[in-house]
């Protein structure tokens, strides 16, 4: 068994998150960044919210006013001819994309991994004229004495990554957007290697060209260039249509090993591994053969959008045991224990 | 009357360029960067070549082989299943795009800008993994004594931004990716403010946002950072469906003046300009009402793509007076003379 998925599981789901506002309601707690920090394990979770007044004949967007930090309503009815709604998570009107619900981020806290207090309040929230539709599914790596969380930044001008810094998980010092649009699904390496920063990032192209892993370098972690392909999709594999960075890499004798997640063309999204060189993370050494971990549990198979396991943190010790904490189905937190031997041993 | 076209336009045609190889033809010579050196006026152009020999019953993409340093023919038969021609640009073949023309980078020289003598060789061929379907659209920027170029590399991998480093026009040195895909129409600035360089960008955003200017900033040209959105497009005018930027920016007393182009939701490109603080490029102090110019010559309305005026590239002495060099139908090249007088009475 390459993975065990905690019997506890689903750890969080959304009606344990208390809402930002009385008149919104959770419907996703998933995409955590993890850590320790303080002898507790964090998750630094999405919290997606809505409003609970929707009435049946509109559709509204909670979107940030930069100004005054309140989120305000959009709201289209829906007998108007600029109205079009290709699903439940977005509306278009007038060609631009509205989102249906906003998300912050969330810290929960646990001694023993499995069961987690939840902040009453929202750790992060949306503030930034780049934030207007919310902050999403962050990664935290630990680097230079300081925890560093890599997030995507959504608003009306797209999504694209920012960056936090935090020594207390209390003050977190925003930096503004280190990848432009659309870029998602960074992860920073946790050391320099020959003294430089590296980063995974997630380009999205549209003319030419697959949604891939690329690694890019940076003296400052602010500025990043060098960027290079690095992990991309295996058309006819379980990683055949996508592929994205997932968890802090971690490092292993053999190599850094990245988890990552990889969809098929059916949209179902697993979890894979791929090593990459311990002084050149560049240059790929192994892809997995197969994934890691693929949907199989009542709450990844069914939820807000079914069929996916995704994962933007995991907790390793030093004896090799390392747990990945996922969002199942956009929807909840679940946990699962494997080893790094395991996953070396899914390595081409 | 804003702007004053060359009597001699178009001042360069395909028909002007030898192509690299017997058998390729020069299907496209436009979208110049433009920068005076030596005494010379130099034009940086982009060249597009095709196959001479294709057969009316299959579609053929020429690509680099990187290894070898030879451009390889990839055919695919008409009656293949899984081939999708969109128009005469590309390709699809099993989901991916390929392009049917490949670009390089050619000189042409004159002394008086209207006459032009076009180097018998490429002056910069496509070489690398990230170059494989071509170079494109450079920009030059004197700057730090030297010269910067900003080009899309074209590849399997995407369309992203390479930059490229000379002092003499002889020697290129290349800098690597600076902007992932899909980022294209990238433009340094000329010189460094408050220690800073900085380049206007145009992501190319997918699930939300426009096709908008940003601006970023850099410690040392390679690595970029701050992004931040500059000049996006204004719904129901001439510049309405995206923005982006097109020549390197002139100083004037009152901003740096820069000359972006602007589609409208019908797909014609104009060309316009937008006022950038001198201290703070990142502040938009004002747009054009209207545009510079709009595609009026046949040329510019009937070619390769027609109805497109583009521009890289400007040529500014120090009296005020510009001209202005640009790609016209995706085919050829033409100038036009203005001023900055001129440019800045188009301001709101």
């Amino acid at each position: 068994m390459l993975v065990e998925r905690y019997a506890e599981n689903p750890l969080i789901i959304p009606g344990d998150v208390p809402p930002s506002r009385d008149d919104f309601e959770v419907v996703g707690a998933f995409n955590a960044g993890a850590t320790v920090f303080d002898d507790e394990i964090l998750l630094l979770l999405r919290v997606a919210e809505r409003p609970k007044d929707k009435e049946s004949n509109e559709e509204l967007a909670p979107i940030l006013d930069p100004e005054t930090g309140n989120i305000d309503y959009f709201r289209v009815s829906h007998g108007d001819p600029d109205l079009s709604v290709p699903d439940s998570r977005s509306f278009t009107y007038k060609g631009n994309r509205y989102l249906t619900s906003i998300s912050h981020l969330r810290l929960a806290r646990s001694k023993d991994g499995r069961r987690f207090s939840i902040d009453a309040e929202p750790t992060v929230f949306p503030e930034k004229e780049y934030e207007t539709y919310g902050l999403e599914d962050p990664r935290i790596t630990p680097l230079d004495g300081q925890f560093l969380i890599s997030y995507k930044v959504v608003s009306q001008h797209g999504i694209g990554t920012g960056l936090l810094k935090t020594s207390d998980f209390v003050n977190f010092e925003r930096q503004g957007i280190i990848f432009c649009p659309e870029n998602i699904d960074v992860v920073l390496f946790p050391e320099r290697i020959n003294g430089k920063y590296y980063a995974l990032t997630r380009p999205v192209p549209v003319y030419i060209g697959p949604r891939a892993v690329w690694i890019a370098s940076s003296n400052d972690l602010i500025h990043w260039g060098n960027h290079v392909p690095l992990i991309g999709p295996r058309p006819g594999e379980f990683d055949g249509a996508k592929t994205g960075g997932g968890c802090v890499p971690i490092k292993t004798d053999r190599g850094w090993l990245e988890i990552y997640h990889g969809s098929d063309e059916q949209g179902c999204y697993s979890l894979a591994v791929a090593l990459l060189d311990l002084n050149d993370p560049s240059r790929v050494i192994a892809r997995a053969k197969g994934p890691l971990m693929e949907p199989e549990a009542d709450y990844e198979l069914q939820g807000f959008y079914g069929n996916v396991v995704f994962s933007c943190g995991a907790v390793a010790d030093d004896k090799g045991n390392v747990v990945i904490y996922y969002g199942a189905s956009d929807e909840c937190t679940a946990g699962a224990s494997t080893t790094i031997d395991a996953m070396l041993s899914t390595l081409e």
